[in-house]
């Protein structure tokens, strides 16, 4: 399975499990660079100089990058064209996560499917489960990518429905399943739903603001990838998250203390050294 | 609230709660079209043409015009700048529905809101419940929009968590929530996060493959907005949708059977023919 070889490949290189989360704004940008961002065209210039600047600064010193679709979206097809472009200057030691928590009917998910995976060629994507069986599979039909389903997000809202505690008292006591957390009934049922089990090409977004819970959920599923953002202005904690992993797969996301380590001229040096020091905090 | 007003005109107008999915592939254009779509520029120009001449065939008796965002990005930014320009086309006494199915951390919440109500001034957009209360009150913020969340979707997978029963056995009182689908949750809670409940700008999108619950629900809200896709082939049913709906507000979504109802020189035609019968089936 392409990613998970890139993955071990990668860790043995960089022993880093540092993804870098290019939530790229114009708004967030280094002054000289904000300053030209007055045209579609010049929008698209200035988010894409910013992130190549960024990606050549970190990237001996980084597993992947993320790149949350909606800081693009917001500029329309420019922010688009800009998403683009970035995938082009990640180079092969570094896996592309498109954070775009994507999630519709079987045939729409299945365009967006090949959207990520086959035109962008992303190493793998974030899903929101809501819609069901039909609406993640399109994505799990990838087993050469890993799709990230959403499961104990780092957000307060994680509260509101994915602690629910869930049963199906439909009667069909086939399809019943026990009185859980929501996000529990996620993982395993998107775990069941994978087409080639042995491709383990299902992974989960698991917040590091919730490390007790991740602790949990690694006794459920001690070898599965997880992505774990919510370190820093979210209030997650690097050390925490670490000890609660049990040292399995994952990817760590930052964002902000990375690429706006700096606001000035040397704002890609900036990043290098947060991200060298990420680890070692 | 702008958007009650302009559907209260519309209604007056039309009598009609046609919604035209705008579900426009390549693949499926009319052969003159799609061969033309052989480069970015020349896909872009494609779509809009086929968008173009749908709306002008059948703006009369429509009430509004859903984009799936999916199809658009499935062909990157090209895909974006039809989206963005087959807005311009839809006149005003029509509303303009981005079907995207958002929903992220508050920040990145607030970026896809500013996006799509903002940006491209569209009326009302689609968002997943699953991050919970921060995910959403992002666009329930903007009170002239109509934000349809997602409830019971029309797909099988609607099955998997949507109706799963669920309760918070947290243990405090004040929050506790009594044991019932998932989706009922979804709406209540959704409903008790409205900024100006008087605005009432938060509708659900309720598929018209489940008459029954969709009468259930007709009951929990008898006056707020739905969205229901369905219909067609995915198997929903017209006269049973209308009946359980029982008068209320509501827009109800036909894509295929709509704008592919020739795949010749007439689609746009036999488009306004299929969208005039809608009603009489």
């Amino acid at each position: 399975m392409r990613f998970w070889s890139k993955y071990s490949r990668i860790m043995q290189q960089k022993n880093m499990p540092l993804c870098v989360g290019l939530d790229t704004a114009v708004e967030m940008l280094p002054t000289m660079l904000k300053e030209r961002a007055t045209t579609d065209a010049a929008i698209t210039d200035a988010l894409l100089e910013f992130n190549r600047a960024i990606i050549e600064a970190t990237h001996d010193v980084t597993a992947a990058y993320k790149l949350n679709l909606a800081f693009y979206e917001q500029y329309g097809a420019a922010g688009w064209l800009a998403f683009e472009k970035t995938l082009a200057y990640v180079p092969d030691d570094c896996l592309i996560i498109a954070d775009a928590k994507r999630g519709d009917i079987g045939n729409t998910s299945k365009a967006y499917a090949k959207a990520f995976f086959e035109r962008y060629a992303c190493d793998a994507l974030t899903v929101a489960p809501y819609m069901g069986k039909d609406s993640v599979l399109p994505f799990l039909e990838y087993t050469d990518n890993m799709t990230f389903v959403l499961a104990l997000t780092s957000n307060a809202g994680s509260a509101d429905f994915q602690r629910l505690h869930a049963s199906d008292f439909s009667g069909e006591s086939s399809k019943e399943k026990s009185a859980q957390e929501l996000y529990k009934h996620v993982i395993q049922s998107s775990l069941s739903w994978l087409p080639e089990p042995s491709a383990r090409n299902c992974g989960f977004v698991v917040g590091a603001t919730h490390p007790a819970e991740l602790a949990a959920i690694r006794t459920m599923i001690p070898n599965e990838m997880l992505l774990i953002p919510g370190i820093g202005a979210q209030g997650g904690d690097l050390a925490s998250t670490l000890r609660a992993n049990n040292g399995a797969p994952c990817l760590i996301n930052s964002s902000r203390a990375i690429i706006y380590a700096s606001a000035g001229k040397d704002f890609a040096e900036a990043a290098r050294k947060a991200a060298e020091n990420f680890l070692n905090g």
